[in-house]
């Protein structure tokens, strides 16, 4: 299956400004460590609305970047936000596949992929489509939450549930919002070397009240709320449960509470051509 | 209540190993930013059989340390490990209960503990009960694991439910092996000031082998393979169930498996006197 599923995230204004603000927030978690040499050919596969992308022009100014998103909206969107934010920054945008690029072979020299594998079906299968513009030795970088490793103080099983509720839409879409644990095993399937993945870790307490809003509230708790209809609609909680397990998360970010996230990130090397059976997912 | 509850993890020759193993594999993650000055008097609470003591006094070769177990036993294996490991080491060895300490107000002026607290039904009580030794502007350092914070690649049901029955036990027994989500809130309630709680994860993939060995495979999995019998009296699990749960838990640790686990480390400053109100739980 080479079709990219539905976006289990949808595609609202609404949406549009929480992958703002989770950006801002785990900007320096997330994209600690990622900077390109001047001069250098990066590809963002699937910038969406651009949030990442900021960063990344932020991070390596003298790098020519090319961003692609298979929605247009998005793109525009995206390119509206880094001329915003960095009117000077190179970045040419493409509305692609990522699974059908339009690019010739060993055209980047770098590689970044963020928050897109978790809402694809064959994600192994994107991992080897990419080393197909990837020059030989040019470095891949993938960032992936995982929802199973949200947990929290005070302890809520109806939390928890409500959790489970995403992780069981994105999965019935096609997804994976458990592929973190994952990136290892999936890098190293698609053919690429010397692959490391490290965990990045989010613990929130009141000691860090930016991040209790910035993270915990306007960014997880947002995302599950989001979901209400679709949980309900498929009977995976009754009204009352879901709105006790949203009160408890929500809990989590006042007083007391304390919340934990881990997002993985893999950097890998490209080995150079495909062999024959690379293809299979 | 201040009556230290039964032991879950036992005191057998290959229980003080698995501890000893632990300690060494995760001794950087764990005591990297811990390091004591020259002369000064450091309290380490729950010494255990010496896992965690032979680690402090590497890394302060010239602070004088002071280790108090309630256990004649532990503390006698504590002895033989830290003279074997750092002959020249200060320590003195003082058998207590950490809740009636046979020290001078004030005496220290700092105080390690860790993996400890776990155990008891009133840690509160017991940080609290640790500020009368520990001088005015002197620090507090604890490091708790959780339990809830074990996720792992394939994923398993089994695992997972061989895992809760380790917490479950220690539940009963007045334990909690969720207990490091609750540090900030635990410290800041025993009326320390400065409160800073960090995670510190364990992620272990092929690429890391001696990782896998020492912490998923000889720390982690070992001390859930300890409780089976106890696991199987309580009913928790039947012992089919129990065993491929384990088999599981093991497939993490080989091939393309990967583990995650995340430790607390909350190090705090104590204001001062203690007010009449502080001593409840």
């Amino acid at each position: 299956m080479t079709t990219p599923i539905d976006y289990v995230h949808g595609y609202s204004a609404h949406e549009t400004r929480r992958l703002g603000d989770q950006a801002d927030t785990l900007a320096e978690l997330l994209h600690s460590g990622t900077a390109y040499p001047a001069g250098s050919k990066v590809l963002e596969v699937g910038c969406g609305v651009g949030a990442q992308t900021v960063h990344l022009v932020t991070a390596s100014p003298q790098a020519h970047f090319t961003a692609v998103d298979i929605a247009a909206r998005s793109l525009a969107q995206a390119r509206a936000r880094v001329t915003a934010y960095a009117p000077d920054a190179r970045v040419s945008w493409q509305q692609a596949n990522l699974f059908d690029l339009p690019f010739p072979d060993a055209e980047f020299d770098h590689v970044f992929v963020c928050f897109v594998l978790e809402h694809l079906a064959t994600p192994r299968h994107a991992l080897t489509a990419l080393r197909r513009v990837l020059r030989p030795g040019g470095t891949l970088t993938v960032i992936e939450g995982d929802h199973g490793s949200t947990f929290f103080h005070p302890d809520s099983a109806y939390a928890h549930a409500a959790v489970d509720c995403q992780v069981q839409l994105q999965s019935t879409a096609g997804g994976n919002a458990l592929i973190g644990r994952q990136l290892h095993p999936l890098v190293t399937g698609a053919g690429y070397t010397d692959v490391v993945v490290r965990p990045r870790t989010v613990y929130a307490d009141r000691s860090r009240p930016a991040l209790v809003n910035g993270f915990t509230r306007n960014t997880f708790i947002a995302m599950i709320e989001s979901v209400r209809e679709d949980a309900l609609a498929a009977g995976l909680m009754t009204p009352s449960d879901w709105d006790r397990g949203i009160r408890d998360l929500h809990r989590t970010a006042t007083g007391d509470g304390t919340f934990h996230y881990t997002f993985f990130k893999a950097v890998a090397v490209n080995p150079g051509a495909l062999d024959p059976g690379d293809a299979s997912d």
